[in-house]
């Protein structure tokens, strides 16, 4: 669960929802059309601009935005680094039990090839690729809400523009005009909100999300790869803890002392 | 066919058509002259942009936004590693029988060379080469709907300001103001359709298609290597299903129980 | 003569003129004063921009632009080809005659450097720093059109602003706000058409000169490096026509069979 | 306590808190509703944007950009160069004494490292990977001002927008239009204030201030890696001077003569 | 003197001088507060935005785009073939008075390390390290040109804001409506001059001022290297003259006569 997006986008809709409302009434910001047009005509070139495969993930990479549970780079080290020992103590052999019930898949495919034998460059290499068809991944998702941040606002645009044309072509009641660039002026409100509350939040988040899960893969390469060359826990610990920020490598220096 | 380019572009249609037709008419939004100035003048710019060659190709490179099918890089891995299978029974050369009805020519170059014994490292830089060659012809081709969507609202600004500039000059019938000001907008207005509605996602599905045929070719220069170089087939198809999303790879993990 | 350029350029000049003249007499959109404050000041901030050697290029590269003849890749790689086959005949030194008229002299320097007994490594680092210093040079002149593109804009911007300020201070009678206003507009139109007609469409292929050009030099540096270690014509070939699309490549296959 | 940081905020408070109190008392500038949905809104995205746990650091990160002190690179290579002269008398054992003191950790632990033996290989890569591992960490802080400047403009157009549909909405008293239409302008305000005044700038400095660290830690990894391998202090200082602007290198000049 | 720097400065100020002036009198453009709010907010945001120690030096960086002298590549090649020659008939020792008086410090340095018998490996890293700090002096100071450019405009839109609002509060003289919009636009078209007029341009040209020096440095490199290493001084001249536009190499052609 990640809260940070939840409270974030209720805290977004909260203090927009009570601006509209205390303004006096909401239905002044509900028009079926400018819905339609914006989120219709926003979805649709989102659709044009990414491939149907990819389109059909929007779900799927929304929820991660939502539920995605932060890791802890602290606890991977610690773990890597207990492997180390066990390799270390046992012989790597051992380690196809110990890795068994791993968090994440991508480590027991690392030990499992080194438990294997396989050439320790080709395990780099197959590694290296999963990470680069991750990253390959997570920038098709993105794709989508990059997309709907550019379009629904232009759509927005779009929607005023037809709106003012259509006022402008027959102004003889000078009263309605007031009201009638009201309801044309929603849809650029409509745009404006779905881009900035929701799709280039969403695509920043799906960023930050990519960076860290590299970082926790990257650690993970790193860490089989000198499990597998058989460094001593030790230098494993000391290589992969300079991807902590210092304040939380404290545990380094008490066992170091 | 690439059916979210054709939902996606039909539905963009529909609902702006519908916002204008239900506003009460769509020949308010019908101006030969806004026409000629947009389209005309967002073409213009985008052929002085590109090279004459490339220009012609805007049919061809358009037909392939909307009717290239999506291929399945499964299948792709399957016949790859099938091919591994026939080089280490049979030997490398009765692949040139086994290849010729592969889908992709990519792989019938890619195999014959190295049938004909071609060394490895040309192989790969030929392949390579070929590779880059066609980054550049899709960098072409989607450099002209970028063009266009970048002249198209600038044209859409020029024609607003040409009928304002006309319309400020004599401004004797108030009644006028409206129609006048409602047909200067009309060129803004079609300035951000054909940029927002039609070139920019075309654009970006040129080059989400051309990020997807790399991955393709890729996993065949991959394949090709890994073959050539007498892989063991189980190698060969874990090297190239790590470009799979793991879901993808289901296959792989009952083969290897 | 570079077609596209010029059918482009008139094009646009002719639509957006036509636009102009039908909408009632085309000395509404002639002010000398905007005409100074736009080019003229768009001219004087792109020549604080760039370097005065090259600033004084500008009429030399707007030529080019203009009248750039495309080459033929075709055509370059039979030529190379042909070379390799008279090397292979008649021994390298007698390169030094074919080569005397070869349409690039890049060509002929390459060539003659291979005939000289030049180092391999030698001929392909000078042929590389040339082929940077073309890029740089380039570079440069599309310097220029990138600024004029920006900054004419900016004083399109800088005479309205100029113009409504005069205008808001005198408002007693109100007839004469419109005309104003229509003035004041068209420095933002000037601005407009100087940048989206003009200097950015211009920049636009200059860089694409540039790639092209870049793509001749890369496969003469390919081939003199390729006849030059002594290559088979028929590897020459293979390796050069990579650089073609499948379409041109034609004479390959026939001649292969 | 950086002072460019401080005088610019201050200078820039002053001076457009200066204009609204001398235009007519500031609280037409207050409304609690604008601030609401500006500051609310643009933290709510970035909130939104970037990770829980980056989010929780915004304070420690705007505190880095106001008292972070600046680091002299002279002064870092007159300890380094001292520090080579210690290793090259009293051998580079005695060095664990000699920085103990040092200003910054990262000097302790690469001196330490050299102390231990550990191959400079290794040391090299800790201490590279402890650089990249800095510059993300200062990238997510620097994301978080940068969401902020992003969209803190993006919801003072929501306000905008929303106090103008709903003051379009009921014109029928003229005279209320024009201080509706301010309090509806109050937001964009903010907006521009919000991130040119303070977010945008505060992220500019950071990434100069991340720019500056990395400077001060490639030279101490040059400077550990130089003293490690026994270079001639003179040596290291040459190599080390280059990182400092002409200006500042007298000291070098007048020693070496 | 930089001449292209100080005409286009001049022009621009004397075109935009004479729009103001011959449009009804200057003082029309002249608002104290007006120029507190966008200089003074301007440089306090670039203040914030850069570090104290680089803010200080923009007097000294703007010198630099008025006053630097272009040095020619063609007399610099020709000054260090002549090196080469002396190099090759008296000795590479015979080269430290040669280059007493040479124009560029960095050539001293560089000649007098090959004559110390400095290793050239080390000669290339010291030099390419001075190379890189040299860019980074110059991205520091185009940074603070930058910023102005950036921050200049906003202040002018916030001017124009608080101009507006309170205008808008108070509109029962509509009389003043138009005098009171017209100062609220002045902010705006400071903002616009202060950086089209003068700080992107001044950028600009840093920019390009740093590219002409570092091809100059990269000459002064690869030939101190080239004499560094014996080589024949035509060779030397054929490595360097590639960096020049084929126009200038008229010299080369003669003498290979």
């Amino acid at each position: 669960m990640d809260l940070a997006t939840i409270i974030g986008l209720f805290l977004a809709v909260s203090l927009v929802g009570y601006a509209m409302l205390s303004g006096g009434g909401g239905n002044a910001f509900i028009d079926t059309q400018s819905v339609l047009i914006v989120i219709g005509g926003g979805v649709a070139s989102a659709m044009v601009s990414v491939s149907l495969t990819n389109f059909k993930r929007i779900g799927k990479v929304f929820s991660k935005a939502l539920f995605h549970k932060e890791q802890s780079a602290q606890k991977l080290i610690q773990d890597l680094v207990g492997y180390a020992e066990i390799a270390r103590r046992d012989g790597i052999l051992s380690l196809e039990n110990a890795t068994k019930d791993a968090d994440d898949p991508f480590i027991i495919k690392g030990i499992q090839m080194a438990v294997d034998g396989t050439d320790p460059e080709l395990i780099e290499q197959i590694m290296n690729n999963e990470l680069e068809a991750i990253t390959e991944r997570h920038d098709n998702g993105k794709a989508i809400f990059d997309a709907l941040g550019r379009y629904a606002p232009a759509y927005g645009m779009i929607g005023t523009l037809v709106g003012l044309i259509l006022m402008l072509r027959s102004m003889d009641d000078p009263a309605s005009l007031g009201p009638n660039m009201a309801v044309a002026l929603i849809t650029t409100l409509y745009g404006a909100l779905l881009a900035n509350m929701f799709a280039l939040p969403i695509a920043d988040k799906l960023a930050a999300r990519n960076n860290e899960e590299l970082l926790m893969k990257t650690i993970i390469i790193k860490g089989v790869m000198s499990i597998q060359s058989g460094d001593n826990p030790r230098i494993v610990e000391q290589k992969l803890k300079t991807f902590l920020p210092p304040s939380l490598r404290g545990a380094e220096q008490e066992e170091e002392r």
